[in-house]
């Protein structure tokens, strides 16, 4: 396992799903941060399943916890570690289906990989509970960005084949909290919510795509050839368990452009050179050139389903079926938004302080 | 710059598009591999211009040269230092244009992050040139992956808006190199010489899609839970110049599908544990599968085009126009693909390292 | 702050001396390893202060608790998170010279670097008590060496100028839990504690050196020529916060000799290559040659002394005088010992998994 | 093998004794940083042979090429890639040895290590040769240095047991390049000459000690708990294929002293915060405390002496003798005092930046 993400702002994330706790640490950080639990407890808030249609019924308090790195209500320069306990956890199902691979999941994959010694109950390492702690991480990240003014912000674009309307920044902040599908295409909202309910009824989960923008990122961040700004945030953003693609700005549609529409003219707006339309999301050669940074992830649907799947029983080695049953989300896409904007924060906070614009103590 | 990729199985880049070289260190090679500058150089080839209509008319040499790291034929286990001098160098254009960034390149970027002091000549460090010298890193990793028999292939699998019909492997394989397009539907491949030829005339250029595969990798390859197969794949490809978008198996289509179309059910087939269908495109949970890894890339359509584009002359801050002059490709897909395939090589090759597969000393 | 160290077998620390809590992410860690509490705090206690004149009499209970990675007695192959909580915490006279830094410790450095916002109580972050958590680390780190039969053993061998005799490996095994110094000469030890008594009595503190050995290592670990098995053997025991010094085979003694004296002849014995001397102390090139390792560390004397001191008031920027009170050890060295025996077991067991020795997964 | 070292100034090493060439790649040099060949040429002078009885007669002309990276005379932010081509190569006295390993040399651990596909000739990877290319490095990061006015020294200050007495910095940089042992006690310098001339006349070689220097570093360099300054730097010196051991102000005398001796008083001094003494050599709790950083490196003998000495034939599998012929250092010290101030310079230049104190462009 290869835990850690991050060159001078990094992230170490550790605990399993229906052991004692999940947690990560944060290190780097400057020196003189306000941090409370509050801070991270707002956030971590927004992970909480908010459609009781399409989010799973677990009840997580996730009360947040700070063991070490804030003295006297600030960041101290070291280590910040953060905790969440595990509570209300039932792992009789678990255990029931131990040796049952759900299909989508990576239950196949880790007990190859770890020869069936891994923590299988909820997931294990490999639950969606995970990234509650990048949330916690992202907290503190976007702190950090607030000093030069960047802010990061994720939203619902697509659930079940409804695509979301374009919106401005505005509205789309406005209109994110303001429904559990955190869709700023309120009418949009509605139709996921029908399409999440009706699939429910059918025993099957849905996908989606969720848009993450960064405002206010100076250009320069990003450390080509291989330390991209774009790879970077891409490999942050595969963490999150069911994304399975990434793009930027045009992304895969850029595929049937011609040049002339994709590339993004440079004009002089009020004394500031900008581009014109921004097609490449914010990044040229690796590097962000002081537009809006915009990357679009695909969350496939959720692995869990009601429905019959087939499988393979490890033990006897022998083909057989599957119904997972338990509580689980319809649509993961609405909690996924809270993490994508986290691990967007974490990444481009990493490359603010390489770039020297961070300073480390703050007064 | 960050110029080092992996962990175990490292490249270092280094060189510029008019200066004196590129190159490329390739540390952690098992000692005891074969190496010929044959090998390397047949891998470099592929990255040639192929197709007069959808490349650029430069003569890259490229003859290429080992200046460490193999002695009496086998790699000794030291780094492996490949390099490729430059030459038919004409850097007056880009004299002329110093302070016109192109629309699409990284050359205001470039000049921003680095105050100017960049190598502007022909795209300098930000070319994509610098990806002949993952081609020779690829064609090292391809020799250790062979240990293990894992083969890595890429294709063309759309351009200009023209998509490819699925193809088998071997197919796909034998195809791949009868066409410059490097695309295994022929018919397709025709279709696309079509339109890159009416987009030459228009001075314009064309994008498109390339999908990788890997055979053979064994399961559990992929650190979770940043280290990930899929999240290292994606940093990796995200390196080449052009490159907007990344995803694995069914990918962004996920998005409007159910969970019981996209799972892939496990069954036993000649005693050994697959899937029935690969939506996942051979990673669960960040972790190989053992079925085919299947991913693709969007290439932006070519920045450099005739056709005349809005820019700032930084020197004057105002706004002017420029046409791209010189030799460039309409359609940079057909010689990505090679370069896809050798960062998907050098990816798995540091994983399959990582988890004790190749043995540091080869008999 | 850089709390992480190694490459595949990997630590990560955090906490401070009078904050909540001590801990440490062991991640890389083979599936399948049994590991208890027990195994763990048996390491752990080996750092209590033994002799209560040399050490301090804070009763650190320090039971040890294991937050993730390992299930049914089992490491799972996740990261796995090891805790100490803090008690017995009077941070009063630390409040009382927080602004006049201790000669000889962090006091100073850290308030600079970290701008005042520093844990200053008990020497937050850069108190020994951090070491605890490296000890619960080399727990771990000796259980998988064991695997390959390597065994580390440290011991006390000077303290206040009183030199121990050379032992042979066994009589130190025996010896050096037989007293509380540490020492396997056990006439030395006898000495060296009247030393420590004498030097109570005047308000002062010494230092000594410590030896570590590490028996059974094969030939080849480590990795030239900026991995070396010295070089990240010292960059290790440096993070213990009074050594001063690093030393293999005959070390400092080197610049004396002749080559003739001072290299290893080789030589056959049973079949097996040996050296007649270990001059190396078992590290040629970098590379562990198959003959114990042999380190020594020279441990300041404590920086917390009764006795008075110069030193400045921060606040009024003025000269002044310090008189360190409260319960500190005369001499750190004894309880150094477990601490120079675990940096070493966590960077050899690094070595040990980059080379291939380690399986993934245990049987 | 792993070849690179530092975290944002990054260097990384290829090549062999009597490969083709030998080199160095800088990575993360802030951009606009003026950069002649001369410079670097002028430290690499500086390692040459100076004293014909002390050292290899081989003429190494080592004619500095820059490959990358510098553009105008001035970086460019790309990595800059640094070589030396091999001349003056005869390898048939590697050849009659092949099989005998040298006592003190890496020869046997690399020919176990890599099972004997090591390039062997000169030594290969593990030769002194390719710490000429630290010094390549070294000159970079020391113009860097110079930016925050540090200033890096070494010097011998013992060689055959002969000690050198304590100079003040100005005699110190003075004297070093008066003389071709870098000893700024020019008696001692003699007496030091005449054992070198004894020792050859026996056939023999002789060890000694290198001391570094850094003036006006900063406070609050170094990145605890396990990235500190005297830990890298100790890493980064046992780099130096002789070096046996590492040791920072009072370092192992310390062992014998008393708290009250070692401790350096704080005092303020021109409404500045400095310690009365040095006993730190500069560095508290792993950060830099403002006052010089003072490190000593042991250099063991030559291990190449013309003396007869046992060793094992490992094609026959047995015990036979070797006398090493050819020409070798019968003191490598003189030569290791500007490795030793280029490795320092690299590590300090690499925490400089991380702590934000370098711009990333300079005007």
């Amino acid at each position: 396992m290869s835990n850690g993400f991050g060159k001078l702002f990094t992230i170490t994330s550790f605990g399993e799903s229906h052991g004692k706790c999940v947690g990560i640490i944060v290190d780097g950080c400057p020196a003189g941060l306000p941090i409370t639990v509050e801070d991270i407890q707002r956030e971590v808030n927004k992970r909480k399943p908010g459609a009781s249609m399409a989010a799973t019924t677990r009840v997580e308090e996730d009360k947040v916890e700070v063991l070490s790195g804030v003295f006297n209500g600030k960041s101290t320069g070291a280590p910040v570690c953060l905790l969440l306990w595990n509570k209300d956890i039932d792992s009789s199902e678990y255990e029931r289906i131990r040796f049952l691979p759900r299909p989508g999941h990576a239950d196949y994959t880790a007990f190859m990989k770890y020869g069936g010694f891994n923590d299988f109950r909820g997931g294990g390492r490999f639950s969606g509970r995970i990234t509650a702690t990048f949330v916690m991480a992202g907290a503190i990240a976007k702190k950090v960005l607030g000093l030069l003014s960047i802010e990061v912000l994720a939203h619902t674009v697509e659930i079940g084949g409804i695509k979301a309307k374009p919106k401005e920044f505005d509205e789309i902040k406005h209109n994110v909290d303001q429904n559990p599908l955190r869709c700023a295409d309120l009418e949009a909202a509605k139709a996921m919510s029908d399409v999440i309910e009706k699939v429910k009824a059918e025993g099957d989960s849905v996908g989606g795509i969720v848009e993450g923008i960064a405002l206010n990122v100076p250009v320069g961040l990003g450390e080509p050839v291989f330390d991209t700004l774009d790879g970077d945030l891409a490999k942050a953003l595969f963490a999150i368990p069911a994304v399975k693609g990434v793009e930027f700005g045009s992304g895969f549609s850029a595929a049937g452009r011609r040049g002339s529409e994709n590339n993004d003219p440079f004009i002089l707006r009020d004394g500031k050179i900008v581009t014109v339309t921004n097609n490449a999301g914010g990044i040229l050669g690796g590097i962000s050139n002081g537009m809006p940074i915009v990357v679009r992830v695909v969350v496939k649907p959720t692995s869990s389903i009601a429905k019959s799947q087939e499988t393979v029983d490890l033990m006897n080695m022998e083909n057989t079926t599957l119904s997972v049953k338990g509580r689980h989300d319809i649509c993961i896409v609405p909690r996924a938004v809270i993490v994508v904007e986290s691990m967007m924060a974490v990444t481009i906070c990493d490359f603010a302080i390489r770039a020297g614009l961070i300073p480390r103590v703050l007064k």
